[in-house]
């Protein structure tokens, strides 16, 4: 087949970074176009010197116009806000857009605003995209113009938890544990995300006020049409990628292990989410675009914990972003992923 | 004052070895006695160099009855069921036992069986054991003649939630998320304590079902007369030292900030507890004798989370053992250990 | 073209883990047998979950027969002295075999046995044996039935260093500090290499003794056929994966940087190795098959600073390994591996 | 004894932290004045949390002259250049001041002017200044107003060598090969600095061209009248304290054990520096004050390495700035510091 043109607006965060590194390895993807805010006509392999002998392209400065002319597909990893700027300009030349930002992650404008602090702007096209989670909205993403791919927190907690929820076997609002890696809060000059702050230490932050909460309640609703209350607490630990979250439910009714592997059975064809006989390890995921899963059942107390990993630039942006461009260029979603 | 004479048998461990470090910044205390199962009739400071310099002591091996002779208090860090065999000779002789391992921390001889797959064999001084949680326990701990120092997720767990359970606003079981470094384990040679298996990995081991927990439960009992079930679930992180317990708690009704402030007021005049404004970080106790508490109330939810920090060798181990000696002693409960 | 049947005795040390974990990725390649002193009959994916969804293999204990039916690659990731038990059975069977034990890297059998403390028993193949530097033995690997995969350190150190000696420019004997992490030592249970041991921690080892000096200046004489004393000391940090080495070269005479650019060029039609402006960090080339080389030049003392990267487990062992595979099999030298 | 009224400019970077931490555990210390450029009017405990229920004073900006009113001797945590602008003052009122920053550790302005970018503005101080290293200025220290503590490197590189140099044993320049934890770059908002850049990594910096390198040389010179070259290569590690430097030496003659044994004994009623049987690892001295010294000769080669340790914020910063300050005030060297 023919090679897919992409081009990546805001490549050089920890995000870009891995989305570009991941598609090197694409087969069927060449990489046409690379920007930085920071970096302008700066060698990719200059800024990152382990892509020497592996990419040889510039951070460039074109116009929209001119991005849209070199590229079939359009990655962007801006931050909030910028994203909004874009899309619209890169839709009206009928590019397809992959969005890595948080922009167009919440269809409720008032709820962005809420939580994002500022007016959205490109309400036309918010309501027309599609949420980038593949494992439940595929084929709204084979025809999208536009996916918005999903907060790290979100896949992986919307990955464990939306089988029980369709299933309405959650009694109240859920418990979740999150432990998240340095990475999950990008490359910032933050003295929080010093070296010496973060080793041999954890934090909590943002306890029942995270972004990714009503990112996350909003999509239960829209495939659901029930209301789960997230009470999400995440950290952050010393280790560089991955996310674990631990999940603490109360059952309406009790379940056997045999009850819970027929409700997590919706996940048999999919292929980057496995079900674990163990709770899972985070090891095993990192480095891959694998959510894992695993149950335990407190039978006396009809109490579930499940725990889901993932790596929060893989299955959490970049690779779930190139699982998206897959389904949307036709190819098998885990081509390049492997 | 005189000095105390302390013997300390399993000096080697990490249990003991922050115990001998701890109790040679005591100004009041003499080691008389260092013995380990594995070094036998060697200098401290070969085993561990850092000593050199410090501690002019060989780990030896005499009979408990010589043992005794030498030491006014002697610690025990040595596993499970090697204690209850120990402890009834050394308190023949009236010498003050401070046990660190778990053999007198439950009551009921049939938990301690179900948990630990072995009968108690000492049940008369298990019996007249005192729980060594200073916090709750000073009066008792002052006469007792043998005190069970409590376990590290106890500790940081049972000062975390015992004042709110004192003040019955609990409504129903909580969920606990533990995260715990990896000297929690000690100095075993298992394939998972390889630095190559802790680094950049997250695991969650024994949920539901961790030792620590009918410990708790037992004392909590034993304190409120009631009984709080917990869904405990403890992780293992890629750092040596300390303790974060999340506490997930739904209440009967709602608490203010100034409510949570009288409850946990109990502790005012405890010199090792601190109540934070914000969610404490690990870091703040790491190398300390300090529990350090935060809150959190979800106002709409009736919901609350806690946040208890320690070092789980210090206050979880051999800080809170010589807390609990000074007690014993005389002294004030922090010397040696600001 | 059609598939290389691939076999793999000793699957699951740290080495045999990355080896099976980068065949997967190589198109040409089927892995067709996986051995384990350890876990027999046993799926891989139960070993290590990882693999779950990515490999569907047990753990066999075939006779050596059985396998070389199966294979037509056989590589060895088992320790020294059992390779050469097992390599003269297979290499009579006509398979290729890859040696990545430190069995055949030595061809002077008494250096060997002062070494590795045993007699070499399969002389007649240790002769015959290809040392697997690709950079170097390239055309004697391609028609070689036995290759030994050099070890992590001499490979980098290798690469650092041959084109100075080659040119001739190196006064006396040099010093090189080298720094691993802990994946270096093997999954084995040893107290050293217990988390606790290594986070936190510098260690160094072996000094001017390691096993990997002999290998190297054996190298060294046979491609040069000039005797460098390579001073070498090893040191354990605390990270997983990844060897810097820093070479201290005092020179026969003062050298440019042009000069460098010249000798270095030696490498420039080398696909895994970079020589870079700057000094090379470890990160560059972890997860890579890469060797980063950079230097500095004290110009007043006719000094060289030599720094060369490696990931241990993929150019320093696996990734090598298959590097050779792939030149054995008439493949390009990067099939799999970029 | 009545207590040392002490003040602290600077006092919320990592040296001026770990230097109020060591002052607390001080029993003949009375904190007075704390400083800082970022935090004014601020309870000290309220920048680090982990203070709390230890010290109750806020960082104040009050003029030099009420400093000097409220203290008997002054540290100066602050960049060098800010030193040199605030010492005169504080001598002039006869306060005793110890610097720890670099502004006063090199004695030749022209040298101070090539490496630090600034003409000295305070020669006549620069001159009657005293190096604060006691180990071998003791009797100047005594009597001194201004001390000049040692950098990090200085410190340890010092140690480890000044006894092999006043033997006059090492025949040509030394390699050194130094390894710091990430805490030696100091709390400074710098991308290298991230968790994620340091975490999985090592950098190599200033190769030949560190500050530490004249303030070496000149120290030496000083001490011994002789000339050593230091081709010192510092590099960054994941890890929080600590710095290992691996000295590299070529000696005029060969050296027994006995020897070094001997030459070495120059500390032996030093309470500071340890002299070990093996080569020392970091851990040993983490937290402390101590610096561990390991030798290990090459007999064929008339080679020696020297391997010393230090916790870099503690010997090679504030713990060696109350050393001296014990001094100046006639105490014990070990008083708070054991």
């Amino acid at each position: 087949m023919s090679m897919i043109k992409v081009g990546i607006i805001g490549s050089t965060g920890y995000t870009g970074k891995k989305l570009v590194e991941l598609l090197l390895n694409h087969p069927f993807v060449e990489i046409t176009y690379l920007s930085s805010q920071r970096y302008k006509n700066t060698f990719y392999s200059s800024v990152y010197p382990e892509f020497r002998k592996k990419l040889n392209l510039k951070c460039e400065t074109l116009s929209l116009d001119k991005v849209c002319k070199k590229s079939d597909i359009i990655f962007l990893c801006v931050p909030h806000t910028t994203s909004m700027e874009i899309t619209p300009h890169l839709l009206k030349k009928n590019k397809k857009v992959i969005d890595l930002s948080a922009d167009y992650r919440i269809k409720n404008p008032r709820i962005y605003k809420k939580f994002y602090k500022v007016m959205h702007k490109d309400l036309g096209n918010l309501k027309k995209s599609v949420y980038g989670l593949p494992e439940f909205f595929k084929e709204e993403i084979k025809d999208a113009d536009l996916v918005s791919n999903p907060g790290c927190y979100s896949t992986v907690v919307l990955l464990s938890i939306l089988p029980l929820i369709m299933e309405d076997v959650i009694k109240e609002s859920v418990f979740i544990d999150a432990k998240s890696g340095a990475s999950g809060a990008g490359r910032k000059l933050q003295e929080g995300l010093l070296y010496c702050e973060i080793n041999e230490n954890i934090k909590c932050y943002s306890p029942f006020v995270h972004r990714h909460i009503p990112e996350m309640e909003e999509v239960i609703y829209r495939l659901t049409k029930k209301t789960v209350k997230l009470n999400f607490v995440p950290h952050i630990l010393p280790l560089s990628s991955g996310i674990m979250v631990d999940i603490y439910i109360r059952l309406k009714k009790f379940l056997t292990s045999r009850d819970l592997k027929k409700i997590y059975s919706v996940y048999s064809s999919q292929p980057f989410v496995r079900i674990c006989e163990d709770l899972p390890s985070l090891k095993n995921v990192v480095g891959t675009n694998f959510c894992d899963i695993g149950m335990r059942i407190l039978k006396e107390e009809k109490i579930l914990l499940v725990v889901g990993v993932i790596d929060n630039l893989i299955k959490g942006a970049g690779g779930q972003a190139i699982q998206n461009m897959n389904i949307i260029s036709g190819l098998s979603q885990t081509e390049g992923l492997m």
